[in-house]
């Protein structure tokens, strides 16, 4: 148990007056017992307690290679698990569980316990996690390193003229190579006016001279992620390409000079789509600026401007501003960002540079 | 939209009584729909009512390629999706969830809709899936045929003297070769007392002499799943590990000749487990025999003691019996197998015979 962690859940949990917290995010459950399982469409629960008689329930078919320093209450396949973790509570009244409990859990609980109240209490945990510890920090640099040598390998083959397909299967080997987990997403290899759809799916496209190659790609180093973008150029490029490849860089490079402590997140977002929406491409930048990264690739946090929380020493997200031209082409450019005392660190090093290979 | 599957599921929420269906697993709206959308965090709901006015709510960020024949509401980040989901509907008294909806939407709806009943309603959707249809089977056989195909490949990668990780990361591209999308699940190459972990993680361990290879692996093709054990021996084999071998061979092979329309799903799991428990090995085959699979590589249905429905054509499962020795190694052998009219086809080919490496 990362008792430091929990103690910041606990103090969450009290301000939303909670007796229980069911946390169920895999993710999250790694990030306080550091045992990360995949349960599957098992159920698999760290409860945590008002009272301090933290519980972990798992099904017997999970594997524990090493004793874990919570108390563990097994369940089988076809056990009533849920009941178990009802008898394990003592006057449970306010109930926290996490956003993504699957539904048949909580409908199955409700019956039983009639009288208590459930709350959607993921920001107890999702708050927690959004600022990075020293030791989080560590792991996600290396992470980023990782995925800027990478990169430099994705774009030799580009160059080679392999399809989209071909190159993102080679990235797991590529990343294991220097010492990654594996992919923390599926990657996007982007060839031309498939870069238009700004989550194309990977297809059998090879580059051609004038295309685009948008390249959105991320591993995983000791449970923690990097994500970063680039765009580049294969054969040539047209003053069209450069006129929106510059002003993606800039809207990139302005709202990561912004970045601080005390700034509001919805402000960075606005910085940068001013930028992009002056020049004429505001209906082309259709999505938002970035979001939070650390075990999972998409954490609780947006840069956009529903989101007005402000800066913190320790935040990690991902600043990735686009423009994306229908049957024509895209550019989008990623960095993720360590927010600082002063400001921020990016934590990608691949030049952002107009490249054409 | 497909009517024919559509309809099979009205009947069902009739039996249930429920005004509308909520669908939010991404493989059971294409199964209804054709398009298959990975919505991540955001919300994906396919409404199916009883009135005949079925919807597809989706987010304005999601990419759709050509036209559906199904009427769309659209939101954007920030609105308030589940507002709309009610607004779309008349006299909502009992509505179904699918299992998996997270649970934040069940509980906003709930708010919003204080004297509805709310069901899960899985079943409605889940036992229609159970039955492919012919298109499905068509695709369901040469993923396996695929799978076969690269069995092989694998086998001939372990033989080289490679890590779990290394064959695991060449994979994808054995199976793109063959015409598959790619993985339908992580692979898991397990050595030696590796294998005796019926779940192992696969990682840097070298085939050394004496080592039993557990391989289970499958690929997705056009969406629909294949998945295939085969255990080999490097380099030589212990009488032992022949006594296992042959047993758990002959527990596989004895439960896919008694697969037959009416023959229930617990019975098939308990055929094979009373021959390895009559040999005292019971405790060590310890989790179910099988499980469905189609457009997810575990879906609804077991082969287990828990599960008493008969067989129908049309089911597709995995007969997987296995035995795990802890410290020492492990054997699985896995087929999957279509139910016919009168027996079942297994659908993969690639040789069960003992095999040293």
């Amino acid at each position: 148990m990362n008792n430091e962690r929990i103690n910041c859940i606990l103090e969450l949990m009290e301000e939303a007056s909670l007796d229980y917290f069911l946390i169920s995010d895999p993710q999250s459950i790694a990030y306080c017992t550091d045992y990360y399982n995949n349960p599957y469409e098992r159920l698999f629960v760290l409860m945590i307690s008002k009272h301090g008689d933290h519980k972990l329930f798992m099904n017997d078919l999970f594997y524990l290679e090493d004793s874990l320093d919570i108390e563990i209450v097994w369940h089988k396949d076809g056990d009533d698990a849920i009941q178990s973790i009802v008898d394990h509570m003592t006057f449970p009244n306010r109930i926290g569980i996490d956003k993504n409990w699957p539904s048949r859990y909580l409908l199955s609980m409700m019956k039983k316990l009639p009288k208590a109240k459930f709350i959607n209490a993921s920001p107890c945990v999702d708050l927690v996690r959004m600022k990075k510890d020293i030791q989080e920090q560590v792991l996600m640099l290396e992470a980023s390193r990782i995925n800027d040598l990478a990169m430099q390998e994705v774009i030799d083959l580009c160059k080679k003229g392999l399809s989209e397909i071909e190159i993102a299967q080679k990235l797991p080997e590529i990343y294991v190579k220097h010492g990654a987990d594996g992919l923390s997403f599926e990657p996007m290899i982007a060839f031309g006016k498939n870069g238009a759809d700004p989550h194309h799916g990977n297809d059998h496209t090879k580059p051609r001279e004038g295309h685009s190659i948008i390249i959105d790609m991320g591993c995983t180093y000791k449970g923690y992620c990097s994500d970063m973008t680039r765009t580049v150029f294969y054969g040539g490029i047209t003053e069209k390409q450069i006129e929106v490849y510059e002003l993606v860089k800039k809207a990139n490079e302005v709202a990561e000079k912004m970045i601080k402590p005390g700034v509001k997140l919805s402000d960075i977002d606005k910085c940068a789509r001013t930028i992009i929406t002056q020049a004429g491409y505001g209906p082309n930048f259709n999505h938002r600026l970035g979001h939070f990264i650390g075990r999972d690739v998409h954490e609780f946090g947006d840069v956009s401007d529903k989101f007005d929380m402000e800066v913190e020493p320790g935040m990690i997200f991902s600043i990735e501003p686009g423009i994306y031209l229908k049957d024509d082409f895209g550019v989008r450019i990623e960095d993720l960002v360590l927010v600082t005392e002063e400001g921020c660190q990016i934590l990608n090093h691949y030049s952002k540079d107009i490249q054409i290979i």
